[in-house]
């Protein structure tokens, strides 16, 4: 098919400047979404006389067969014809002739790439929301089984105080969370029907928006023309809340790679989800994580090239606008893979319960307790500190943990300490003495975990059960 | 005062190690927040009996005149005092004594910080909320008082149709509501007491968190301790916010930069909002849009910036997180001087009508009226594009508008033109004729001006009457 | 094949693992590259007696059947061999047989990426740097062909100073020729054989690296195999040097885009470069400006994509820099599409000299030259000032030009002005009076032609002529 | 002083409007490179007789005067004057009469801006190599010292082969000497003189801009005046050569900060480098590598703010290019402050020779010496492979390191094992067996560095002594 603005152009278009200024070889993604979206239209021209309902059925069952054929392959893009609206006109105008033409009526192809990314990105952000509540349950479901396996708790990745891996597992059950929180906002944002906005101004039909906003399932209509068909805030929106949420996975990836060294082994990835070395069997590259923590550059890039296209754009369409797609397709693709994987490393991860309770020894991380049992009996908070600080030190020399020093030892830095120490500096003991809500205390990690299962069952009916 | 971990270093820091370390330069913004965070902690520990109601009393009144000091510049900073918390301590301690040293009980500095920065986002969100919809209030005046000045409406920075100047204002009014939901779903989401966290553990004293909510005035509590402490998603998700506003903001100054230039003129910026030189009075260079338009770079820069730190850190507190501070002011600073600028450019501008008028005609803005008529006539849709096409090349060959082509030159190219194409050629009749919702037409114009108030109204009621 | 490290792994792998994990999708393009390295590094293994001159022809010329295999598109490439290099060597064993092994004495894969990516970097910057001359050869003709063309040089957008329109065409060669020097220094950087590093500790074999090198086309041998195998700041120099470079062309396609605009109407793009309407012939979408200007934003978030993901890496290889090969191969196929795109533009582009020369007029330009007019008459520099401010306040009232206001109105401000003061106003006048090295005066600009020719010849020679 | 343009503005600056246009908050610090060129350019204004040789001197001995003034910390800043140009003009004339305000013939703010970053980045940027020749010539003094010194190396952070301590050194030797090639790269292609470009078309006046070059130390003249006055490319190629400079800085600090864990203790970390606790004199918090790896954040987004700013502008002056100059401190700042702390932490480190040595063992590093042992002993590759890999199971299930097994263990996988076994497990056996250039074996140990002390001798003599 000629394109429609070409009547006034003389000579045709060099190919190098065809393939610049074609979208179709990303934007055919959308073909589902553009034919839904036409025959919504198309239904209500037929509702206010614009077409007859012979047009309209003729339309809507050519386009029909048209999304079947493209689902099943058996359609054949060109660059020729740029995007994804051109193509499936053609096509339509080959099946059913001239009555083709009538759907441009009320429509402009502004109005139809906006619709069809809003109608892309809802369902896109549901099935990345449902990726993520999977990986919430396998979070939650380790927290559950693991709410006594003591592990060290770093901070500057130094030894700090002991906690339960539950309390670990929770952590990342939250951050996860707050980003289902940020894409059902962004979805919530973006769900509103802009077609029938024209070039900008509105059209001369008096269409019936709220039929089609129906039809097509949005929850609102777009109030300004000139706003709406160059409204990009939604796949910006989007882009940062997939951001934030690599931040998320890219640090969780942090915690397995280093407890997956050899001089930690607090857990063993799964042969499956490594790669290996075949005569060195305790070598398993972290591969996944690793790729994980470094998609986080491919989302930032993401987000910033859509930020940075946006800037400075005169008022309405520029065609600046065709590289939003790229940048949206390449984070949607990236969540959708790296999640599940995340989730199934975990899943498979064992954990080594006795290596990480060693640790806790061997990073004295009682030591406080040492000093609030000093407390107990008496001293001031300052001298129980300088003896607590003593009694690390001369451990460290001696390569004993406070479990190994003996109670001679205990007692030549203070008479005040007696057979009931080893209890004390317990990781056991410390984390039970954890009260607070939210601490990694036994009745805080319960109380966590109905608050977790909570959100799973919230998360879950929230994702709108039909959809187009 | 001597740091508290100081007791087992032996040798001093060297001062530039001091300074590399200190945040004291930019987070002693921070100082009110941490005194009410601080009083709200001491006086749920006397409630829980940790500290005596003198003791109580005594830190509390102490906190407050330290306050009041730092609010009258009658304080001293300096970066041996590396943070805000040290100096507040310290300052405390010489006032009431050792009681001071209590206040630490069952709380972190990774406690405090996180609930400093809550605090003071929380407030600044609603001041930058405030600065948005005062220019909400004067887009949605400009556009109440324009809604018959017609001006050309371009696609490509091409001349494409007519519209009236409420449209475009509107549509810039629509753009910030966008911003201001994005923010205030940011506000919601940060709204959280973190306070309570300890190190990442809990603490072992039975806090009453909810107390210490209520006093702060949050509306939830965080669930989990290890996610509290390194949790600075609000950062982000408030500087992505803040992103995507500017991209609104620069689209505004690139539409005015350009209006304003010699060639357009369709608005003459204020004096006090331009520069300009003592012998060109017609060079008015739109200084403030222009560095509206370049602090985009710098709040990107500002995203970026805490995307990055927080990439791949271990769980829990790491001291890369002391960077997230001065991305966060430095984009409240920008948003808050911003902001008020373009509102203020904006509601001094002045509109040259008749420019405006004049150049729909130059454009031939209303070249598809002149098509639709001929199709209102009988002739086929192509054939009559393919006259107009050759009316317009005709006009420009003459340099002529459609109103000062001759009746007899309309002939020329079809009988079917009468002198009612003078009417049809009018861009205030092709605004008419825009009846879709969301158009530029006279309906929709009066509809999208009810919502904009209504908006206004709700935003207005949104943001908390009380704060801290 | 099995993949090597499969030995210990007891289950498959998951076909959303490999898929994860591979990255023939996009490495397949190096597939020439490894192939000149492969046979390299086997010669060389001949050298030193660990091949038989006989394997070594085999090797060699079994790798080259590949290669035109690969080229003629007779090669199946899947995810289950997941890289480039196992595709190649699965390929080569199955026509000559164990031998094959024997390839990988001595070299990693580590060996093998960086190599092959330096090869194809090294290749296509060369590409790209012919684009440019090409495009400097563009702007220097037109510059060349309009060094009396009057234009309007503006700042802020706004009125200035009358130019010649080659100044402002070789201000965009001089930049472009900053662009050339930036990509050659990189390529200059990178040109260094890191092939024979081992995984990162070097290897067991007396290997000849110089041969290597020098079979390769290299300059230097990297010093040290652990920061060989993981320095990709070849690639991110090279993006910057891209993302600089777009900052340009996207400054260009803003000039022209504001030129192409109806207000202007001082250039007018071809028909070929430009997309329109069938009945508005005036309009001229510059589509291929606008995407080159929104490309912007893909090369920058490729940059931020790789800086990204080299922060914090620990050091020697990690899985995450399989992220560096994307944004690299996006870069060079948008600078290779963009650059012809703007080249064409430009020297498609008709400039309407008419329409410029009235735009100096009516902005009022040569304001500077009546105060120096009169100020050489004897008045003093600000009573001069003040007299011009005045007139011009006056012509903008009369909608007058300088050399519309008759000889009473010019003395109606000063007594001093005579009838040469018409002389004094013209454009032309003021160019010429520009007389300082690097103006837009006569002198200046033949010498910026000639500068500019020779910079061109330079280029045009540190191209290497031969390549592997 | 009035500013120059007010003469046409009727109405006064609103003080928010001064403050959002007033870039004396920053720009103050080029107050001496603004002098510098000033006096520069009076020289030669002297010269061609614009200025008599008295009034030069005068404008001169005031430039002086106010520069020790600033200096002495006695002078007012006030944002009412908006620029550091206009403070020091306005400061001239107070000194010096009207005399002054000739010294702005010929030259405008444009050029005078250029000039100072221009000045000011190339004396940075040797004070940043210059720092960083410190750093490296500490990376080589302890390469120096640990060319015996054994430690694990890892690829995914998995053990992989052994290594000496030299090695790791030398590798972050050569990266940052590519970031030095880098910034002297930079530095080169900036070092233009700009001056004399006016607003962007040249001046009036036969200036001398070689006279001036040559005063300032510039090596070239720029060549094209409207190209000049907004080129900041030499910004953005400095910020590029800073973010890769970080990257390594980055992975410095994450390989240390891992090195310095409880699980790793492979570096103990000078007290003045790290913060700790008074009871846990074990925790060694490195602050200092932390806050370099999170600056990695601050200086990708010093990057991005300037080339969004750069993105679109049209030619010549724009003031959204005020926005340039705090990324440019920024960064200046943050790499002054940040390698001294990281040379210095690398300095003070202490390593513990045993505990990596054990590593090695304990990670079972030297596998691949066991199979090429085999070989030797004449068994297939294939089989080799195999033994060694069930050794490994072995060995860890028995939680021996190689060196533990005995002779019998060994035997009952093969018979070809013998006593001289334990030589080919031993780290150091290994290293010693990597013969090939750059590899971690002796030899080229030392050659690398020799080779490095040859950067060290380059990069010294690079830096110009002499400086304005």
């Amino acid at each position: 098919m000629k394109k429609l603005w070409e009547g006034r152009i003389d000579g045709k278009k060099d190919a190098s400047v065809e393939s610049f200024n074609a979208s179709i070889g990303f934007d055919k993604r959308l073909y589902n979404e553009d034919i839904i979206g036409s025959i919504a239209h198309a239904k209500m021209l037929s509702k206010i006389g614009v077409l007859t309902v012979k047009e309209y059925e003729s339309i809507a069952s050519g386009l029909e067969a048209i999304r079947q054929d493209i689902t099943a392959g058996k359609f054949t893009f060109t660059e020729e014809l740029e995007d994804i609206h051109t193509h499936i006109e053609t096509a339509l105008r080959e099946r059913i002739g001239d009555a083709a033409g009538k759907l441009h009526t009320a429509r402009s192809r502004n109005d139809q790439i906006n619709v069809d990314m809003r109608l892309y990105l809802k369902k896109y952000i549901d099935e990345i929301v449902r990726e993520l509540i999977s990986l919430e349950k396998t979070l939650h479901s380790i927290a559950a089984a693991h709410t006594k396996t003591v592990m060290p708790g770093y901070t500057h990745l130094q030894p700090a105080q002991p906690m339960v891996l539950s309390h670990l597992m929770l952590a990342y059950f939250f951050m996860i969370s707050r980003d289902i929180g940020r894409l059902n906002d962004c979805a919530k944002r973006l769900d509103m029907l802009t077609l029938g906005s024209g070039a900008f101004a509105g059209v001369n039909y008096p269409i019936e928006r709220d039929m089609v906003r129906s039809d097509l399932g949005f929850a609102r209509i777009s109030e300004n023309a000139l706003d709406s068909v160059s409204d990009r805030d939604f796949i910006a929106e989007f882009l940062a809340g997939i951001a934030i949420l690599f931040t998320h996975l890219s640090r969780i990836a942090e915690d397995f790679i280093i407890f997956n060294s050899n001089e930690y082994r607090f857990v063993e990835l799964a042969d499956g989800y490594t790669t290996g070395s075949s005569i060195m069997p305790n070598k398993k590259n972290p591969d996944m994580l690793e790729l994980t923590r470094g998609k986080c550059g491919r989302v930032f890039g993401d987000l910033i090239s859509v930020l940075t296209l946006m800037k400075g754009l005169p008022s309405a369409y520029n065609k600046d606008l065709q590289e939003d797609k790229e940048p949206m397709f390449d984070a949607i693709d990236t969540a959708l893979a790296t999640i599940p994987i995340v989730r199934a490393v975990l899943e498979t991860a064992a954990f080594d319960k006795e290596r990480m309770r060693e640790s806790c020894d061997r990073g004295y991380m009682t030591a406080v307790e040492i000093a609030d049992y000093l407390v107990a009996k008496g001293l001031p908070f300052r001298e129980a500190h300088n003896i607590v600080g003593r009694i690390v030190r001369h451990a460290v020399t001696k390569k004993k943990t406070f479990a190994e020093l003996t109670i001679a030892e205990y007692k030549s830095f203070s008479d005040n300490i007696g057979d009931d120490i080893y209890d004390a500096v317990k990781p056991e003991q410390s984390i039970q003495r954890k009260v607070s809500m939210g601490s990694t205390g036994e009745a805080s990690i319960k109380a966590q975990l109905v608050q977790a299962q909570g959100l799973i069952e919230r998360f879950k009916s929230d994702i709108k059960s039909g959809s187009y």
